[in-house]
């Protein structure tokens, strides 16, 4: 169901509808972005790549789910 | 003992020592980021501020207090 679409530019800011959620690699450890783009693709994208290409979509997304 | 003082210029990234914490403002409901630099400043910055100037400091954060 997730793919591994993402847009060509260097900044997603604006093609990210909705990061549905975080998740770490079970064998790896390293952390996924299970994410919505707003022309319907829904990727798995390692976190390395989303934090450089949509930082703000990110913090959006930890903002929204923080306990405090 | 947090202050109110912050960097110059438009990237915080490599002047952060440390984020403390994030913490909700009782009476506004905003954000506020508590952070030490470099210089051993310790500042309570509002979380546009910090989003804006050293968002990959905070995503830093974040991620270190994931229960994922």
């Amino acid at each position: 169901m997730f793919g591994s679409w993402v847009p060509a530019g260097t900044s997603w800011e604006n093609y990210v509808k909705e990061i549905q959620t975080v998740e770490r690699d079970e064998k790896s450890g390293d952390l996924y972005i299970l994410m919505i783009f707003k022309n319907g693709k829904k990727s798995r994208v390692k976190n390395h790549r989303v934090r450089s290409r949509c930082p703000q979509r990110l913090l959006d997304f930890y903002e929204a789910h923080l306990s405090v």
